[in-house]
């Protein structure tokens, strides 16, 4: 193998593999970066077993060389290592050439590296996906959806189906749900771009593979196309590839908790309601487990407080823009609240109580694209 | 006591005098800000009883209301809290008010808190400094100076007095010097503007503290003045006085490690010089603590290198502006040399050596106001 590359295509296509590598893996050729010149450019391959990520370089790119490739091959070089290197290299391109025995010979301006280099036939073959049908949505909209969901996984390995992110398809609507069984984030889209009639509803995406494929994409309206396999899951941008694995398990009807009926239904703005909440929580960090009180008044006003003995006591007023049903004494942890409230895109929402002890929903003014489900806390 | 005060510069004082408060401390009410509203304006005070933070916000400054003061009084606030708060409270002032029991009022919008206060009685006094002679520095010298300096003293408390910085203050020439036995950092400063004939040797002021008074001065051309006590120092700004305990101990006589001739002496861009090392110090980091090589080549060039058997090898040309004396072989930690290059000012640095085994000097190309002494590492 031996090429010359234009240093920062490779220093930003090795930053989006590194994002696969864990450095506390228990495959020792997965602490690398596999390289493979082919006779159409450079493809850098990462992977901890659960995540791969593979990103093409072409030769040449909107008449820009970015290649220049003398022999083909391939090489796994130690992530770590290797993209400290080409991000400190001092030239404006890089030569890679393995010498004997996997040495991999790194130059650039006045700085030669000699790495030792693994075998790359020993570097695990990424999942076969192709062929199977899939569907289109635009990055951006991915991104959204992925940011407006994924907060809600559950952090605890108790139900481990509960870490990931439900992904339904029927009829053209994809509906991404994740709860930790104290709340639960939903979103809803329409899919346009779409092989046959693709239906699937077990299909539960980790939360830290999507959370590290939001971080890779870039918020442009470029379609990323969706392969779902047996066990993974291919998510497919212009020169980029992102496998996931599925998690076993059957993820639990969600759609029974969300409640038909509402005794309280308010309109009020996001942000003020964010605010006052972040505020009322300072005091009930400490001991009282981040619960805050909210209670109508008159004149469409809320009280939002709570009370730490030790530290002091913290009132806040909140108008509705409108209050329509029974009064409200209710309690609920500011931490959930503030979560889905920030994954809301609208200034105004909808929140509606069903009483102190059934879950209140969070939503839109308009539509039902996006449901967020929290459960109260008792204290009266 | 009550206020009402203006909340930009409530937030922007709490944060300053926040630097001196330790959540670690073993003192109570140390965990907490001192605040002192008098006639002129509203005092704040915090502290870890090693260094003493005080801010003083005037009533009226450029023709601006700061505050407006109903009732003079003082409280303790526990700190943690009340930056949080103030720094989220909705409106553009702030009402505070002591009500019965040290429970203070804090109302801002529709926002209002009530904290449990502590005994401004019990409040430790500041060290009495003031009627000391002293002299004083621009606040953005006053910056470089410990940027220069307090990043070599030592980490280790084996011998407690080489975690400060030393300053001597001697025919109105200011020298300042840390080292950790592997290294030297000083800087030399005229004073100008000064009481008398003041002059001392044996200050050694903590590096935790120059760091400190470091972040929170501006960099500005405004006159801190300074005030050398018995074991206090009190760095004093137009609304901010800095008090640090000194070290006691005696700083031992550095001028005798400083070698007066050299072998060889190279001219050198500092920049190219330190990106060298970086990249030589990438492999050099894991099993050989950080060291690399510097080897003299023909026509002024010079090879850093560093080999790590099991990761690889990496080769480097540095180009110098001028190379006078005998032929070089050296070893340096890398991190050393990277540390007083990046204390450099200048573009271009003089570098003497006086052979493999004997300490190596970094100077500006011209004057003597600052100089990084480093000791080689053994290896040939």
């Amino acid at each position: 193998m031996r090429f010359t590359i234009n240093r920062e295509t490779l220093v930003s296509n090795v930053q989006d593999v590194m994002k696969a590598v864990s450095s506390r893996t228990t495959i020792p050729i997965l602490t690398g970066i596999k390289i493979v010149a082919s006779d159409e450019g450079i493809t850098l391959t990462g992977s901890d077993s659960d995540i791969s990520i593979e990103c093409f370089i072409p030769i040449q790119e909107d008449d820009r060389q970015n290649v220049e490739i003398s022999k083909m091959g391939s090489i796994v070089l130690q992530a770590r290592f290797f993209a400290d290197i080409v991000k400190k290299l001092p030239g404006e391109t890089v030569e890679m050439e393995v010498l004997d025995s996997l040495t991999t010979r790194i130059r650039s301006g006045s700085s030669e590296f000699n790495l030792n280099g693994l075998d790359p036939e020993e570097y695990p073959r990424l999942p076969e996906v192709e062929g199977t049908e899939g569907f289109s949505i635009q990055a951006d909209l991915l991104k959204s959806i992925i940011r407006q969901t994924v907060f809600a996984v559950s952090t605890s390995e108790t139900r481990p189906v509960l870490t990931g992110v439900n992904w339904q398809l029927e009829e053209g609507r994809l509906t991404c749900t994740a709860t930790d069984s104290h709340r639960l984030a939903m979103r809803n889209v329409t899919i346009e771009s779409k092989d046959g009639d693709l239906n699937f509803s077990n299909i539960v995406i980790p939360g830290k593979s999507l959370s590290e494929l939001a971080k890779i994409i870039d918020d442009t309206d470029d379609l990323i196309e969706i392969i779902v396999a047996e066990n993974q899951i291919l998510f497919k941008a212009k020169q980029l590839l992102f496998f996931s694995r599925l998690l076993d398990g059957n993820y639990p009807d969600t759609s029974k908790l969300v409640p038909n009926e509402s005794k309280t239904t308010i309109t009020v703005s996001a942000k003020q309601m964010l605010q006052a909440i972040d505020r009322a929580s300072v005091l009930a960090r400490e001991g009282r487990n981040n619960v805050v009180k909210l209670v109508s008044q008159d004149n469409d006003l809320m009280e939002i407080s709570s009370n730490s003995p030790e530290i002091g006591k913290v009132f806040e007023q909140v108008e509705a823009q409108s209050y329509e049903g029974e009064e409200l004494k209710i309690s609920f942890s500011a931490k959930y609240v503030m979560d889905a409230l920030r994954a809301m895109d609208s200034s105004e929402v909808l929140i509606s109580f069903t009483g102190a002890m059934r879950p209140f929903l969070i939503r839109p003014i308009e539509g039902d694209s996006i449901l967020q489900l929290i459960l109260p806390v008792r204290t009266y």
